[in-house]
């Protein structure tokens, strides 16, 4: 629990390597997240090498974490081994639709968690990129990821190089309803939010961003509708692209 | 590692109900989980109470866990509380999208993913139910889940009133790919599936189920092509009324 309490996302990474047993023995460890069906429904793709990690690095808008991490690891929900299985054993599988992607992406996101955590508690920093779902066709091409392999996580890991402070988290009351989900009055919006709007690094980004609030930044610079939009458009298209849809 | 190493499902629970502090402890901490801009795009309902659980289980197939377990956690994803709170600070949200649930159903299985690993370190036991996205509607209607909230996971949770074995687990090989995606031979699969299927239990499930193959009880009876499609088509309905598409 310790370890959770204390982690922070690393960005910089030291030059020392992973382990090839220390990877593998993490890996196989994460394998026993939860499943559907014990099917495993999810690959992923080790990048160590140099010249791969600086092609997937503009699906990562050129995060400096992808091409300066030892490893790079980019989880995928999987329904193609599973289909191939039942190919190859007189069964037809059915799972070239929207459902079987929402449960193939489950299962990649429940090992790709289980996957930071023992890292963590192995001394390794991780930084998770949500980016992987903005860009999935760069690194689709990439990796060559077969129909029915979509990529939904990126995790980079390496030995951290810094310790920065950690960021601050909303109170549990903000996330945990009792029984019933309890709605938001303007009372509590202000209140549940006092303490992330008076951080002294939310005002600098409020200011250099020329913004009134810091919602504003969230919702008029980092994460727009327009962007929110266009990148819905692109994901569908891939899912279909990928057989999923 | 150790605990995630020996880890399995529980579906029999003790009596003994689970602390409150405790459970906001571990639940809190969870919260640690990376997470897309530090927004945490997620909400957690807690039922404790029978009739709540009642009135869950038929979404969950009537599974025994719902009613049984002291604690039934629903994760969902969440982008109403970020969106009153863009809307209480001039700021106009744009999260009714696709890719804003994908985002915010990532967020809400890293939370739930950490709190299954926190939970067993602390000797409880839990299942994740894949069972939430086949029936949301019931999930929502009962839970009282406004629009741009979708529940994409359930933990039941409790002390385990029984130690059963360990299920097995395809070799590493079978899931990790080297810099590239390296797809599937037939003998690739008859090497990586050897042994799930000379285990006597599933030998027991394929003639239990009058099937020639173990790929044959998943694609035929567990997991079907018309199951999956009709499936789809409600989540994706859901997904509509709830306003992410």
């Amino acid at each position: 629990m310790e370890n959770v309490k204390q982690r922070r996302t690393i960005r910089k990474y030291a030059t020392q390597d992973i382990a090839p047993d220390l990877l593998d023995e993490l890996l196989e460890t994460s394998c026993r997240a939860s499943t559907m069906g014990n099917l495993q429904l999810y690959s992923v793709v080790v990048t160590r090498d140099k010249k791969m990690k600086e092609r997937l690095a503009p699906a990562h808008f050129n995060q400096p974490m992808v091409t300066n991490a030892p490893v790079v690891l980019t989880f995928c929900a999987d329904f193609h081994r599973t289909s191939v299985w039942c190919e190859e054993r007189k069964a037809v599988p059915g799972y070239n639709n929207f459902l079987s992607f929402i449960n193939a992406s489950t299962d990649a996101l429940l090992i790709a968690q289980t996957f930071c955590t023992l890292a963590e508690e192995k001394g390794l920093g991780i930084c998770y990129l949500g980016t992987t779902v903005y860009n999935p066709d760069l690194i689709i091409e990439t990796l060559k990821l077969p129909k029915l392999v979509m990529p939904v996580a990126t995790v980079t890991v390496g030995y951290p190089a810094e310790h920065p402070a950690q960021p601050d988290r909303l109170p549990l009351e903000a996330i945990m309803h009792e029984e019933e989900y309890h709605d938001y009055t303007r009372a509590d919006i202000d209140r549940l939010y006092a303490y992330k709007e008076s951080l002294p690094e939310n005002d600098f980004f409020v200011k250099e961003n020329n913004k009134e609030t810091l919602a504003q930044v969230f919702a008029e610079v980092r994460y727009t509708k327009k962007d929110n939009e266009s990148m819905s458009e692109t994901f569908l298209n891939t899912l279909k692209k990928q057989g999923f849809i």
